[in-house]
């Protein structure tokens, strides 16, 4: 399946979704606008790259699994963006959620995404037990055991000087536990062996950090046009970063290494089990930054 | 089990749900102290005096249930009281979540909530067919086809004169599904015949619209000391009430009609099954409103 396939199987699961749900079609807007706005769909992706590289068929309910990931990530950005919390007026080079439908609306929209999500993999034609341990895991992955702990650390953390370590706990939680989904659900859907599901929840760590690494890099040396949202935000809120503890070189330096941890990884799958990685290899090699740093 | 004990087990259940997630601990405490912050756990006893009037076990897995359910109610108050939504500074008698933690933990806090009931759900013990059931119509009551939609045009409602016809899918939606989970919750955990289950959902939709008559009377009749909150905010906020609709004694009348087809419902399943209404006919009863009425 090509990758415009992909997100448009993404886009139909979605759609599909809140088809059904009209009750409150402003709430519904709300939320389609946001899904809608120009993300790159990583996670979803991520899911059915790994599925395809395990040469699994992917089914409609392979799609829905990958939409809830999408929708958690979704209503997390709606949120993080309120003037309470980042007080951001642009994401993906579009108003946000609140700024174009009110605070309200927009609190209301993360709300419902997070609680929709979990009904969207219950629903899955998959085998119950399957669907639970996406569904415990999924919480986990996003509640009081990990992103939300990890903005809450952020939050915390802004105006204090952090250890790298400090860091580390931080992303790993607010971002890294996302985007170690995917492959920890790869792991669920086909059943993999210990040692194999093993190496790629080991990719999802590395992947996850590295992610964060390139967001704070991008925040100190990207423009508006290029972000799509207002950059030096983290500068502004006193953050401890990545460029900041590391230097631009040392931060550039460290997203390249865990980039390379993640495609050893890969290679070491498939030196294991039939399993090729050529597409989440794609969208590794899409991650690295090269000449867009100051120095 | 006397009430005392179940009230109990549903803060034992809550306590060791958040025993193990400390990764901030600042956020468990914003997460418990609404949800310690005297709420009387209405919708938890409801499914655990279900169970015990068909005579079932109550298992530690129900509490887990029961908790669930109380935790998105405890969210949903979380973000209602916000300085965007009801802008509300008391609740219970005590500080609103954000004006003790601030608006930032608070809408976190909400969010986790959100997040984590379905963990909770996820990792009980009890069939995975059982749990998906479970955790499908939790989200469904709750998101976007239930109870945020619900919140979603109670908002759009304010300062529109609304009929009555209106203000019922309003509270079907926003108050009503919640309260209706744990009549549908116990009919998916026994396994309850159809013409049972049909039976305990329509007490449950009574249920839901009694609720929120008795809260819109409480609205208008109660002083600040009895209600835990600001009293008379509809008023303020224009909102259509059942007393503004119908007058204070038709409200009264309707409430009380509501109630009364709760507790026929009640008798036709006695007539059916073996099932004993007392502990749910209590709950009912405490819901009536004798001379609190300013007529």
């Amino acid at each position: 399946m090509i990758l415009e396939e992909k997100l448009q199987g993404v886009e139909r699961a979605i759609e599909g979704f809140y088809e059904t749900k009209q009750i409150a079609p402003r709430l519904v807007e709300s939320i389609l606008y946001s899904v809608h706005a120009g993300g790159k769909r990583i996670r979803p992706l991520l899911l059915l790259e790994l599925l395809e590289a395990f040469h699994a068929p992917i089914l409609e309910a392979h799609f829905q699994v990958a939409v809830a990931l999408e929708m958690i990530h979704t209503g997390s950005l709606i949120h993080d963006d309120l003037p309470a919390m980042d007080n951001d007026d642009y994401r993906r080079g579009q108003l946000t959620n609140h700024k174009k439908f009110g605070e309200d609306l927009a609190i209301l929209a993360g709300d419902s995404l997070f609680l929709d999500a979990f009904g969207c993999v219950a629903e899955a034609d998959l085998p119950a037990s399957i669907r639970v341990q996406l569904i415990a895991l999924l919480s986990d992955a996003s509640g009081t055991a990990g992103m939300v702990a990890g903005q809450v650390l952020d939050m915390e953390g802004e105006g204090a000087s952090l250890t790298l370590d400090q860091l580390q706990v931080i992303h790993a939680n607010k971002t890294g536990r996302l985007l170690a989904y995917p492959f920890q659900a790869a792991g669920i859907l086909l059943e993999l062996e210990p040692a194999v599901a093993t190496l790629l929840e080991e990719i999802g760590l590395h992947l996850g950090l590295a992610f964060q690494i390139r967001d704070d890099i991008l925040d100190v040396t990207a423009d508006f046009a290029s972000l799509g949202k207002t950059p030096q935000k983290d500068l502004q809120a006193e953050k401890s970063t990545y460029p900041a503890l590391l230097g631009l070189d040392g931060a550039q330096a460290y997203l390249d290494r865990e980039l390379d941890a993640c495609e050893d990884l890969l290679d070491r799958i498939s030196n294991q089990v039939s399993f090729d990685g050529t597409g989440i290899k794609n969208i590794i090699e899409r991650l690295r930054i090269h000449g867009q740093g100051k120095s």
